[in-house]
């Protein structure tokens, strides 16, 4: 389409105003200049409400969605834009499928400069781009000053799951192995202390990264794979409970099993936090039959994203559905849920 | 899954807190006793991070996500939960798909009133059942009072394009017929009207309904259809405009032939709009070979959301892309796309 604007965006001194989000010629531009040019595919130019996507003949689809609103915007590590495409991708991923196609809505606010939103969405094209999933279809909305902070970011993605492939959080049995692909903590000691403007000795940057490529090596190593879950919001302690309750299972872990980087301890001693609680987004849950889990742990630590790979402990028998932990000092104590709000807007 | 909560929400009383969107115990609560009671489906039963969904063999696949930030969130005809159905689920039919499933993403303030939630998200479910189209899969967030506006709810459609059918807004060709599937203005002035609390004699009410029952009975009726779009936010002008671009056409409209009801007329004086960049949440524009126009409007007549179908003009060859309108004092003057900040937060 060509251009018939009467000067460009000034996207350097520019800020968003209400008339971005009414569907007119200002909306037109922005999406041209700002979006288009930097998510630009086959897709986003077809230039209609939807767009027309291909498909593997016969393949059964996955869909997910996550809304973003973490704050503050940028944090060592990532951004909003970055997280959006990661968070997404990785909860296709953890259904076993292969991503293919995300969707965008933003909703920004009005006043929010024009070159943070630059920088934002060039992150998201930059995430897409590596990830090899383009962003194919989006929106925007704006709403007064006030009304909103600066950018929210939902993303939308499909995938396939090959044949054979059956994952679900579901499927846990008493005797799995529970295997972890790295540190924890990292993501959320690093939005909180960019939040709490704290300065450690260390940056502990975000892990955030899109973990499909580790996922399909785990797949092609073992057909034992049966649940993956990424440990976002809430931490691991949150979503192996999650997992006991949707399998009816218990879990036992190994403390000591649990690796966490010692700037990561060091940061959530003095923001006193528990790690197991921490949010992740470049991190996964895997569960597996027994006998498989050497085979798919081998495969995780050959790959990039996985090499700090453990085994964190078992899955037991439990109508309580307790995940508990033997504790470095041979105790053992009962993981729950995160509860109350002690991690706002994190992602 | 069987519920271990010490209480069950407090749905008449409650208010959305931080904790909600938290991702622990809270969270999980939320969307069990008040999302999942309403969505409830085979999807969203499997309780993933993402849906595993069902799709034709060797079907084309079509995407679309939508944000919507509607003020007020409540308005005569509808409210942002039944708008936030209609309107992707209007995005996919819109290249022509039959849609088939909804992912929706709920960013909420901290503070809003649980039944005001669950009114929504009720009626967004209701909207979800009569267009056959469900929710298999979602996510919350949560932000701090001050920081959003109640409930922003982003939705993605997925849906299939039948064999055969290419439907795009760069199809029309000069000489096509422009068909308009019924009156225009309603949904933007029963919003406009609510937020301005203004009382007309008569009420109107957002025409906000799921047109791809009316799409399938086109296309079933006639090959010859060639764009389909809604004319939303920047009404049936802007929309116009952005087909002609699309298309590097222009469009001559008869003023006389577009419907507008008295009631919408008579608002939009008294508001300063005019109906033509007024947003409809229930209406379509078709643009169809020649030769197909008759076969399609009487389609869309036998249909009862098309019942006041008309032709409003024709797609002629203009290098500037001019939507020209002869008016009914027989003059002919240039439609051009909304500018500026008309209309806010209309959808």
């Amino acid at each position: 389409m060509k251009k018939d604007y009467i000067r460009p965006l000034d996207i350097r001194h520019g800020r968003v105003d209400m008339g971005h989000g009414a569907g007119g010629r200002a909306a037109a531009q922005l999406i041209e200049e700002l979006f288009l040019a930097a998510f630009d595919n086959e897709y986003l130019r077809q230039g209609d409400d939807g767009a027309a996507l291909a498909i593997p003949v016969g393949a059964r689809l996955v869909m997910a969605t996550d809304g973003h609103v973490v704050s503050p915007l940028f944090f060592a590590g990532g951004d909003v834009g970055s997280l959006s495409v990661h968070g997404t991708i990785n909860d296709v991923a953890m259904c076993g499928a292969v991503p293919l196609y995300l969707a965008a809505s933003f909703i920004l606010e009005e006043g929010f400069p024009l070159a943070d939103l630059k920088r934002i969405v060039d992150s998201m094209a930059a995430a897409s781009r590596a990830a090899g999933v383009p962003v194919v279809t989006g929106d925007t909305k704006v709403v007064e000053k006030g009304k909103g902070d600066g950018v929210f970011i939902s993303t939308t993605g499909v995938g396939v799951v090959a044949a054979g492939v059956h994952i679900s959080g579901a499927n846990a049995r008493p005797g799995d192995a529970v295997l972890l692909s790295g540190t924890i903590g990292e993501h959320g000691v690093a939005v909180l202390s960019k939040r709490e403007s704290l300065d450690f000795e260390t940056t502990v940057a975000s892990d955030s990264v899109a973990l499909h490529g580790l996922v399909a090596a785990m797949l092609a190593a073992s057909d034992g794979v049966r649940v993956l879950r990424d440990p976002t919001r809430g931490g691991l302690a949150t979503t192996l409970n999650e997992i006991a309750r949707q399998s009816n299972v218990g879990m036992l872990l190994e403390e000591a099993a649990i690796p966490v980087l010692p700037q990561v301890e060091a940061a959530c001693e003095l923001l006193g936090l528990d790690p197991l609680y921490v949010a992740n987004e470049g991190k996964l849950v895997a569960i597996c039959a027994p006998d498989a889990a050497e085979a798919v742990l081998a495969a995780m630590r050959a790959h990039p994203l996985g090499a700090n790979a453990v085994r964190i402990g078992s899955v037991t028998e439990d109508p309580h559905r307790f995940v508990q932990m033997e504790t470095s000092f041979g105790g053992r104590r009962v993981v729950d849920w995160l509860s109350g709000e002690q991690l706002p807007r994190i992602c």
